[in-house]
């Protein structure tokens, strides 16, 4: 059997470290730990990769702590629209949700668009029409309230300015994420966001855009990105990092380096990225001050970490 | 003044031959020698690549022909939602649109966020809020109305099934593109569709999708496609050609070939794409049995084809 493993991310930018208290960052960790090991329970079951990234990314959306799931921030219609993203890399097969409302976990119904679904990607009202269809329950807008997010939506509410997380005085990027390789080898990797606070328009970062946020292809690597979407976009980040590894002989490590680092960095995008690939190898790279991750392998190594 | 050129979609699959009749025939060739000269006048007064393709795509969204704007056939609800997208290569800049109803020329649309918003991407009822903001009046359905693809839609709209485009009896893609070069070397992408007759569950294609419809920039090339979206998606296939040129220095025809012919075929995908460099060169791939398309340069050269 071959290695297998996991890693996560709960999104790049963090607290700047004044405003991060010490308890705070065992929350986060312990959050992080347990969102861990509820995908890497999955991969030691002989679980696939594809349900090792949704489990971690349910963990994740369930944990009020991190812009996805029950913690979105509030658009600037005072809803939490969230967007998600999955793709499995044995058959390159993805789905993704956008704009959704009232759904506890987008990414399991980004995982229904691609088994229940001819298409790939749906949004808006009709995706919460497919999720009706398919017996979701809408949660109750007090599932997603939070006092901490909803004074940040209401400072900044009556102006045209957003933020693209949590943090007050500086820039995070809200998105959770996960990519996992199996015992078999096969990767995968899943995105979900609630996107920025106050944000109008419909807006649609890259965490629901195979490509841009998400991408697993078992000849290359997995791939879950968070930072600032729109450069993410304009990159398409996530397959820029497969295709230096596939044209240019380039390892994982060197890849996401260079895409994050360089690549990224010299269009002024922030933000970072956790890749795997099919032997099972970890890299996890962001250019901003800090990115919550953590990484578990059947080797036995294990971190869970904010800052550089 | 360097060589400067335009090439432009109506969308892949064709009608099979034996329905397709001589007057159809040159009704949409003359349809695609209005759009070719639309853009291609904008280059040969100077202008840049990016209001070349905007005004060809716009006069393709004019034309009842084609699935984009005017032309947009009906979905699930009897409503048109149309997509569009648009990239500059000189600044990698890019604005999309999806899930969007009455308006004229969704491209103007993408355009307007890519110039006057700082996102890139905008669906559904938060897009229609920007139009509005930005002083978009909405047609009214009637300017829609075309009685082929409505016949088509009630053919169909009592079943779970849905179609790519206008044909009845084969497989067709309907989207319309543009890319172009300028006289400075500058090159853009664009392209815009109505869907697919009965789609439902706000389906979004490859079309307004950075990277997978549509991608531009100087360094490598401009792209618009048009094909079984979901494929194309899956296989971000407007930034595969890039990225073939960018890391294995191939041409812009090897690179465009390899991709359709291979890449997109091996994963199952059907359609093509239209591509232009930075140095005014074209190409136009499609693994269908024909693709709308048409292209001029300043060398004198224009060619307006449906099939092989």
């Amino acid at each position: 059997m071959q290695n297998f493993s996991i890693a996560i991310h709960g999104g790049a930018g963090t607290l700047v470290k004044g405003m991060m208290t010490p308890e705070k960052e065992i929350q986060y960790k312990n959050a992080l730990r347990t969102a861990l090991h509820a995908g890497y329970s999955v991969l030691a079951n002989n679980g696939t990769a594809l349900d090792a990234v949704e489990a971690s990314v349910k963990s994740l959306e369930d944990c009020h702590l991190f812009n996805a799931g029950k913690g979105s921030v509030f658009s600037s219609a005072g809803t939490h629209e969230m967007d998600a993203s999955i793709m499995d890399g044995k058959t390159t097969k993805a789905g993704a949700v956008s704009l959704i409302t009232g759904i506890k976990n987008p990414v399991q119904l980004a995982r229904d668009v691609m088994d229940k679904s001819e298409h790939v990607f749906m949004a808006g009202n009709g995706a919460m029409e497919f999720a009706k269809v398919n017996g979701y329950k809408l949660e109750d807008p007090s599932y997603f309230y939070d006092e901490f997010r909803f004074n940040q939506w209401q400072e900044i509410k009556d102006s045209d300015s957003f933020q693209l997380d949590h943090a007050k005085k500086d820039s995070k990027f809200g998105t959770v994420g996960a990519v996992a390789c199996d015992s078999e080898g096969n990767i995968a990797a899943a995105t979900s966001t609630g996107g920025m606070t106050n944000k109008k328009f419909g807006r649609v970062g890259d965490s629901p855009m195979i490509g841009a946020g998400t991408y697993a292809n078992n000849k290359t690597c997995a791939i879950s990105c968070t930072g600032s979407g729109e450069f993410f976009i304009r990159g398409i980040v996530a397959y820029d990092v497969a295709c230096l590894i596939e044209h240019k002989n380039y390892s994982l490590e060197k890849s996401t380096h260079e895409v994050i680092n360089h690549r990224l960095l010299k269009i002024g995008g922030d933000g970072g990225l956790i890749a795997v690939n099919s032997k099972g190898e970890i890299a996890m790279s962001f250019n901003t001050e800090g990115m919550y991750r953590a990484s578990k392998d059947s080797n036995g190594n294990e971190e869970v970490l904010i800052y550089r």
